[in-house]
């Protein structure tokens, strides 16, 4: 990080999630039902949607915070979390442990193409965690990015930063209710591909979106990965920005990075469409390297990226 | 393990594997590549086949050491495995620590009809273990049951067993090459159904049997899971072991309490028909119950189990 400029001027965005331990297996592919196959390479990785975006916040060049539940203090897992949080400097004062529980724990394959399967156990009792009042999480906060499926503990914070004019970004990775209330309290619903078909009950992108756009006054887009991003611009019209094409050597936490940077970029005053490129560059670079979130570019790097890279043009799907 | 006699005199297993972390999930199904799914329960569970034949030996009324590479003294993950192996009572003094190796470890994911499917990490470096002597290793052994794949470290010993008059069993779950020492070194070779075929390029479970049998004096066996076990007699003919039919709720670590069950029964002197039906029924009680090994039945429950079921009638595959 010893080329972002430290500042407390740099934007702080508040994170609310779920800690994940992400337990990263290298294999061949995904087995058939009742195989056993080798892995040749293993690590644990600190994950999550919200850490993972923080992660990449910092490392682009602002503050993050972590608010959400995690499992017991006593869990060895957690220490290491922590420790994680610590060396990105990333702030986890708000993180609450539960006690009892276990923080939730991911078994994630990652295939030599990049592609990422995933198996996530997540206690449902960590969804009855009550954050820290608005005052203390929205302190000095320049934005609120949340995971669409932690609005039992998340929704009061980001109704209450609605209220103060700071933007919500929900990161949608899974069908939401129409009646889901962080639909109304966000100011930017980022689905993907498969959440915002799932949501609409429509099997277009375009038209989810299109549909979704008649429950809320939100920006819309869906991420779908290598092919790009389609958004709503204010008049509703359909807009896309492509995808830089890399050599994807993992894909884990490329769409978390892409939250990270987009809302890092509204905060910076970045008018939509310099977001979505930004945002897609750093996911881009990340995915070019090993190691979820922890392979985030710096700041620099996706400036460099940017410059040396005109915008790709977009491709239908 | 109240209902085993304690005795000195019980037969002595020495099992010779891999000590494995299993992280189990349990799924609706194993996800399609790329795609991410919940799992409804997860447990952290001490495995490996080795490890789990040495639990059904002790539920079973024998005694068993484990012998084999793990990772560094310094994981957290190795004292867990350690305190489980205490609490069945089995001798863990040739358990190895690796310095600056990780112990191997397997995502697990178990659908609802009690099917595994396994991804497994084992650092290569593992294989470079040295185990005890001979002397101390067989010292009032019985039996030695053995991984297949672990002839770097084990082939020794194993042949030293034979040497001894002394019976040992190998568990093949992956192919084997036709000049692997382990193939002589055996006097029982228990094959995975997969691992038949593949060990001799056949893809018909009893050709395969006949194909191995003209490169080793073993006994030689193949496991089908509900499809029963084949078997070839001392005079070359083709056998069959029906399994008892059960519930499966969970299989992981069901073919290691066949293992450990049947190699038990070998030093009970028990005639091959009687050790196979016997190791049938531990491990189809074992399925009807989740927990990895962990969930293997006491001897008293195999020898009701074996009393109130007639042996069921074989059927071909």
């Amino acid at each position: 990080m010893s080329d972002t400029p430290i500042s407390s001027n740099r934007p702080r965005v508040l994170c609310i999630g779920m800690p994940v331990r992400d337990l990263a297996f290298r294999v061949e592919g995904v087995p058939p039902p009742g195989d056993k196959v080798p892995a040749s390479a293993f690590k644990e990785i600190a994950g999550g949607n919200a850490l993972n975006a923080a992660i990449g916040i910092t490392r682009l060049g602002g503050r993050a915070a972590l608010a959400g539940p995690m499992g017991d203090a006593a869990e060895t897992s957690a220490q290491f979390i922590l420790d994680k949080l610590g060396e990105e400097g990333i702030d986890s004062r708000h993180l609450l442990h539960m006690p009892g529980l276990v923080t939730p724990i991911s078994a994630v394959m990652i295939d030599p193409g990049g592609e990422r399967t995933i198996v996530t156990f997540r206690d449902p009792a960590l969804w009855q965690a009550r954050l820290p009042g608005p005052d203390a999480l929205l302190e000095g906060c320049g934005a609120v990015l949340v995971e669409g499926r932690c609005a039992s503990f998340a929704l009061a914070p980001c109704a209450e930063a609605r209220r103060r004019a700071i933007p919500v970004v929900v990161d949608v990775d899974a069908a939401m209710s129409p009646r889901e209330g962080l639909l109304t309290a966000a100011s930017h619903l980022v689905f993907s591909s498969e959440a915002v078909r799932r949501t609409a009950g429509i099997d277009d992108d375009a038209g989810a979106l299109r549909k979704i756009a008649q429950l809320t006054p939100s920006f819309l887009a869906a991420t779908r990965g290598p092919r790009g991003t389609l958004w709503l611009d204010p008049a509703g019209a359909l807009q896309e920005t492509a995808a830089f094409p890399v050599q994807a050597v993992d894909t884990l936490g490329a769409g978390d990075i892409f939250h990270g940077a987009f809302t890092l970029a509204l905060t910076e005053g970045q008018p939509v469409p310099a977001a979505l490129r930004f945002a897609s560059a750093a996911a881009a670079l990340k995915c070019t390297r090993f190691g979820g979130a922890f392979a985030c570019p710096q700041r620099a790097e996706v400036e460099a990226f940017l410059a040396g890279n005109p915008a790709p043009s977009a491709q239908s799907s």
